[in-house]
């Protein structure tokens, strides 16, 4: 089959067919993703998982680490922590017998965030429950399921007797929920495609746009004393405290600025300032000496990010400066994560307008387009490969919250479309080419 | 010399000449003392080093642990936590050949409260330093130095050839700087005198009441999402800032109320609400789950700590019940420390007149009394063995902060003037019967 033929129309119900026959292997491999815990930095065992499952189909593999000074050198990287992760990327490499197609990156995160508490959870975060239709797990949704439907993807087209006619890449990365550098690690390594397909859990719609994330911390350290002697508001907790309120300023003035961008002018309040994580003091009768928080922000796709940093800390140094308390014990920033432009993912591609019709034919409705105010590693390929990213993926919910789950209808839907966007993107030859 | 007999005058300048001669031993000893790490459940090694010390000064040892039970059964007792010490306390027991005298507790407490990061220290925390007459350290003031006050003021009389004429009872404790429990445990354990003396570091002066403190604790648990789903202030560490706040509230109407006790009416501000310690989520990507903060609040002497304990409660319930994300995810309120009504040492008794003769003595002024809006041990053997209870010591400064120091001249004073105290409360025997 080749580009110049359209799809046949009987191949979406062979593929429906072959979705089908694998889908209970199917769900037993997102079980083991989501069963094999995966916060930053645990990703090791997961991602020797995969790279043993991806060989185990005939992939050609690469394993490799991240360079630390290759992404400090490049705009798009996250600022280096002690809490990085030193898991490696994985890389299962399909090329074809005849490069006829066009190349594809397909790509998942498997780094999930904390559970929190386990009581909190109706079962156990990695338990990988199923109940009423839906897989729960922390990772379920966000996003194992979806590098699973990538997988399992190809697995349909090759028990259909097909294989892509162009070089696929399917990369499995880290890092994606707090710096991106797993992806742009990939993309520093040289693996490009023309197009980039990400299945993230997008409830079944397409990412139009994207908003751009920074991640930074304030250290707090003043004098403390015993309590006895406590000054008004000279502790580091308070002072934390102000800031936060301070901050919260900020977010405010870049809502209001919301409609500089027409998707994101729509919504409430796109801009979201977390106080994600706060600690301070030691002693419940000392004056805390310290306190730190860690904050996530957001921005429109079209502002710089070095701008807003550079935004974040004139307000911040403004504040201390009125403030009598921390003029005197200026607080330290710090960008420990995300530094990261969004994206707008433009219409009208050819990639777009495939993955419409492989949509179209596996789900019986159109592919509608949204955007999100959530950062995508899709941002990596649009920004710095020019090149069509389409993330898109099944339907979860609580995402990073607790009881977190993927709908196991979706998965097989999203499943077909993916392989149908597969066949007629890169094109496909026989397996057996007698 | 029996009590029927004045001091002789010149014993005041045999015992100076004695506290001379051994001081150089005393800083040493100091040294030892502040050179041992003893936050809350370290206090082991230091506890076993004061047991030999005592031992080799051949007075009469027991050590014994905490009786959880017996404790909870009384009234004074602070509320058990995981964090409670199991360190032993430690008494060492003069008796007389003849009781001829008044018994005294002789008490210190050599837990210490956390250093904050070394590196806002100019020594080390436990280096126990010395320089222009200060020795630095955490609880060289408090109170370390305080506690060798008293061995040493025993030690002198010895030098000079006399033991007290009565039982004396020297204590060292425990858990002073959470609970109380330490010398709380020593009481229940049996242990009374006519009359305690504690040289906690009170600038040379007497204390003439102090506060009662409780320790509470507040959990949050929220409903995490992705931060892009995120609603207003549904998260645990903004529901913790606003809990926050309402406490303020909380302090502020007791502060209106201290003329209720005259002694602390005249301060601005006595009671303090101390927000010693937060933590809250995991994540900055994620809104926060959970929160939990560490108060610390004191209530005047003339107050019942369990109404002020009920008035918290109530207070803190009445704010949750009008905050929307509150009212849905009650926050838990748990009592983990010190839960101890405060206490006045009435003006007028036999034992504060001797001390202010050993005062002026020692120092060439009249003792001075003053109100402390802090925790003292003190309080145990003031409301449960309603005996005269001395709280009497060293200058320092800096006490629970950084370069927390103590006066090494004072040191000096400080022990002549519990050395002559002792004389006259207890009288005197000579060493040697011969």
């Amino acid at each position: 089959m080749s580009l110049d033929q359209p799809l046949d129309p009987s191949l979406r119900d062979t593929l429906a067919q072959a979705v089908k026959e694998g889908f209970d292997d199917q769900i037993a491999l997102t079980q083991e993703f989501v069963r094999r815990p995966s916060q930053r930095g645990e990703e090791h065992a997961l991602q020797d998982f995969i790279f043993a499952e991806l060989r185990g189909r005939g992939y050609q593999m690469e394993r490799f680490a991240m360079d630390p000074e290759a992404l400090a050198n490049h705009p798009g990287a996250g600022k280096w922590s002690p809490q990085h992760s030193e898991a490696p990327i994985v890389v299962g490499i399909h090329r074809p017998r005849e490069e006829a197609g066009r190349s594809l990156i397909l790509q998942g995160h498997v780094d999930v965030v904390p559970t929190g508490p386990a009581h909190m959870w109706t079962d156990p975060p990695y338990g990988a429950v199923i109940r009423d239709g839906k897989m729960y797990g922390r990772g379920a949704g966000d996003m194992k399921s979806g590098l699973v439907c990538a997988i399992s993807a190809l697995d349909a087209l090759r028990r259909a007797g097909w294989q892509p006619a162009a070089t696929v890449y399917l990369q499995s990365v880290v890092e994606e929920e707090s710096t991106g550098d797993g992806a742009l690690m990939a993309h520093i390594r040289g693996y490009k495609a023309e197009a980039a397909l990400v299945p993230e859990p997008t409830g079944e719609t397409l990412v139009r746009a994207n908003l751009g994330v920074i991640w930074f911390r304030v250290e707090f350290e003043g004098i403390p004393r015993h309590v006895s002697e406590m000054g008004e508001g000279a502790n580091a907790i308070d002072a934390a405290i102000r800031t936060i309120a301070a901050l919260r300023e900020l977010e405010m003035a870049w809502n209001d600025r919301r409609g500089e961008h027409p998707l994101f002018g729509e919504m409430a309040k796109p801009i979201n300032l977390n106080v994600g994580r706060i600690e301070g003091g030691e002693w419940a009768s000392s004056v805390p000496a310290t306190a730190a928080v860690d904050f996530r922000i957001s921005l429109l796709p079209n502002w710089d990010v070095k701008d807003c940093a550079a935004e974040i800390e004139a307000h911040l140094k403004a504040f201390v400066s009125g403030d009598p308390f921390l003029s005197n014990n200026p607080p330290r920033l710090i960008w420990n994560g995300f530094m990261s432009d969004g994206y707008e993912q433009p219409e009208g591609t050819e990639a777009e307008a495939v993955l419409a019709r492989a949509h179209e034919a596996a789900m019986g409705r159109p592919l509608e387009a949204k955007a999100t105010p959530a950062y995508i590693d899709t941002r990596i390929y649009a920004l710095f490969d020019q090149i069509p990213s389409l993330c898109y993926g099944p339907k979860n919910a609580l995402s990073h919250g607790f009881d977190e789950y993927v709908e196991i209808d979706s998965l097989e839907r999203v499943t077909l479309s993916i392989a149908l966007f597969i066949a007629e993107w890169c094109g496909l030859e026989p397996v057996d080419p007698a």
